[in-house]
């Protein structure tokens, strides 16, 4: 059975906070009417950029099920659901697929770093895997996991009927040369930073799960279509023109951040979740810059 | 008000499963009436030792109650209630204190680890202990956090009356001294690897959160006694043949390795959670040979 | 005036030893003789590759005048003339400048590494090129520098007048787009590499000087050759193709496995110099599967 | 034939540049003269904190002749002699045994850190022990080679007859303890930073040599002194003093800070060497408030 095909730029959504701390729903569905608008491959919710980690699971579930009714026909959701331990992967991801989620994208458990070897991820995975009623994607992200999944294992893990793709978010291009060499056809390999977007089309990977693409949906979604027309030069222009907006958010400002951005352009960013701070009004002044140097305010 | 001094050797306690992969409560009980049998300073439920990223909420508490209701009289029981989120971490630090633990042993928040600066750090601890309703402890532990809290960060921390002490397990002696010269008086700098319990003791530390004390609490107990009676040179000898077996646990083996050594030496150590996996054979039998050396076997 | 533009597939020379230990000039020749019949864009004497920092003084320079004397007309000659302190680096560039280098690449001083920050860059490699009589290039290598030179301190560097590009050898492709989006025009911006190439190329690059031409010239020639002209598929199913090989001699066997390679290939590969060691037996049958496997055998 | 016991605090000197950049015989024949009064264990000429590095190797053998000629009679004298090669590591010691060197202190090679396993090292330090005409002690200084030898390593190396000790430069106590518990009795552990002094004398190692022996020679003989002489307290309170000051110097300014502070305290700081540079006035300031805290100003 051919696994399902993913395609496209992929928001990873953020998850907008009242100021007193409360999921603010109804600005995560304002935040979907917009981005249906774009042409987007399907939507992500609880990743990195989402602050799942500070989600309970009620917040969790309930996160999924909106972004599944909110979600316009046709685009596939993925739910993180990755947690520390075997079992309570498996279990919130089946309620996640209960929820109405596509498929799950599962972190690399990391917290006992020295001990998740090959054997240990390949075991975890396959456990996962062979356990869930949706199809699993390994979620790699070594910034926040400390953890970098091999060759070796992914090579494995790709075989496995039940795990469909990988999200490697570490914009090293040579490791994603790398796994694509290892995997089978029919396995998505989805590149997780914009900053890897076009190199990466132009290696023949389909989809990207972008932080980038929160803010910057159509951009995200042009270079993929203007690098397939055959416009490489226009789609390497827009690649180039938006990097540095992803650059700054990624590396130096952080979820908060990209919140404030999206604030700026006409989402509904919210507050961050404490321990995480909200940007200062310096890095506002550096936020706004950026985003009119890219054009896109 | 002074802060409640902490002293003495306390076990950050393994918790056994069975091979279903469920709690083995009965196994706990039996272990902590073995170590009341020592000369401890307490009892660590839910460390980093106790798989406690692996439980559930209602595992973790169901843990507290059973150690309070075992623990030999007048011995501190320390819980490990730290959370990504604040919110959460004072919610279960709340019940942890509901349950019977006499203070909480916090980790510092980690997966966003680029935006976890001195005053991200500062004010998730402050608005932790300024809403609990037990004495709360910074925990440091860089080998799985990859964060390193700052002297300058627990120089203003230790200053908060709630805010009784911090276990450092980076085994960095030059780091804890550095620690020492910034604190309060009543502020209760407790080592966190058996590596460094020796030269921690020479330095004026008084307590020592010890994965080895799991497996050789009177070894552990008897370093400081020895120290405290001027007996430097039979401390330094007990410290030196315990040594090896601490680094081969804490560095080589893990979890696992520690859990089968408790097997070993009389204790029930039980099976690990996945991902975690079993020691091999081969493995099993270097951690006899390293127990047999240090005559703890 | 414009900068000396640099292009093509470049070799980091290996530098042949005898069983002694000495150089084996001889075999130096015969190898250049072999790559003048490729289509390389130049040749690089006193990289990383030929174990440059093994050899003194007057070996460095010796090998720069053969290599000038072997090149086929018309091919820069480069010469890694990097030391630790600003004098020497001048001096010795200036004797390879006499001995007919037609520029410099300079590694960025490391040792003392903490205090080698952007001011400490920039005033060393303006000094640098403010006193010798060839252009220079900045040679980035975190691998063994464990320095990585920011794009700030390029962005001022690119505008001095003798400082014409930098080798960036970290394979990090949005690294290298955040240096292209701060250079000058004509700064010649070299991939170091060959496991970013092809991604390389289609952002723009001209130029990577790759350990992997020592042994594959014609490969990594047609990779550019082919992208040129259009045709994207063939440039990529060779980088596809040669991809692990580089993987394999770069990142696990080292100059001694690429030395190895090269024997097997027709080239003179030779001895290592201590305290390197000749690859294993074992490691001899891996390098001879990776290169049949690469069809290169 | 017993190894040569190396004890007490020893100075890695500073080397005086002058504003030129040329090294000032003058002022380090001054340094010692001052040293010369303090009861030390010896000298390290041509450390990490002499910019060895940065010297060619005439000046190193100029160094070596006027430290020998002005060294208090029978104090041990070191000389920093490690090269990246075998051959030249060999050729600079027995150039500095000729110009009176007691021993030598060798760098574990580095440029090729990935390939510098146990192996590589035992071979190294074996062919130079082998090689040359006095002493060898090994160098461990992880944060400028980002290499950290290993304990299998130093047992075997500490049983070869003319390896005679080792410097760690760690500041990692517990290693130090690994270290101690695999070599020979007579095989000389020498602590590398003033920040692991107390502790590396509470666990019975002998000598030191320590960047802040530079500038307060005393000081760092009495901690020894007091310590031999039972009295803990006093030797723990003058290394609580004096370690902010080497905190400061070692992890935030660096030889250049070492050096102004040698300018207040008396001594011949001198200039550092480009592409180092000189501390500027805002830290010159906190040196000041730094060594007036410790009572050295």
């Amino acid at each position: 059975m051919a696994k399902v095909q993913i395609k496209g730029a992929i928001p990873p959504m953020i998850t907008p906070f009242k100021e007193n701390g409360d999921v603010d729903y109804e600005s995560h569905s304002r935040n979907m009417e917009l981005w249906n608008e774009s042409d987007l491959g399907g939507y992500l919710v609880l990743g990195s950029n989402s602050e799942a980690i500070y989600l309970t699971e009620e917040e969790k579930i309930e996160m999924v099920k909106l972004t599944v009714q909110k979600a316009k026909k046709g685009r596939i959701i993925l739910a993180g659901t990755g947690m520390e331990s075997t079992r309570e992967t498996i279990s919130l991801t089946n309620k996640a697929a209960d929820a109405g989620a596509d498929a799950a994208l599962i972190l690399t458990p990391f917290y006992y770093g020295g001990n998740m070897n090959d054997e240990a991820l390949i075991n975890f995975f396959s456990e996962v895997a062979d356990n869930v009623t949706i199809p699993v994607l390994i979620y790699n992200v070594t910034k926040f996991t400390h953890i970098n999944i091999s060759a070796n294992a992914v090579a494995t893990l790709s075989r496995h009927p039940n795990i469909v793709g990988m999200k490697d978010s570490s914009g090293n291009i040579p490791q994603l040369v790398a796994f694509k060499s290892v995997i089978t056809e029919d396995f998505n390999l989805i590149v997780g930073t914009a900053s890897a977007w076009y190199p990466a089309l132009t290696l023949g990977v389909k989809a990207g799960i972008l932080a980038l693409t929160n803010i910057a949906p159509d951009g995200c979604a042009q270079v993929q279509k203007a690098y397939e027309k055959g416009d490489h030069k226009e789609a390497r222009e827009i690649y180039e023109r938006l990097f540095p907006v992803n650059t700054a958010i990624t590396a130096t400002y952080g979820v908060a951040g990209l919140k404030y951005a999206a604030d700026l352009l006409g989402y509904k960013g919210g507050f961050v979740r404490s321990p995480l701070l909200p940007v200062r009004e310096k890095e506002k002044v550096q936020i706004k810059e950026i985003l009119q140097k890219a054009r896109l305010l």
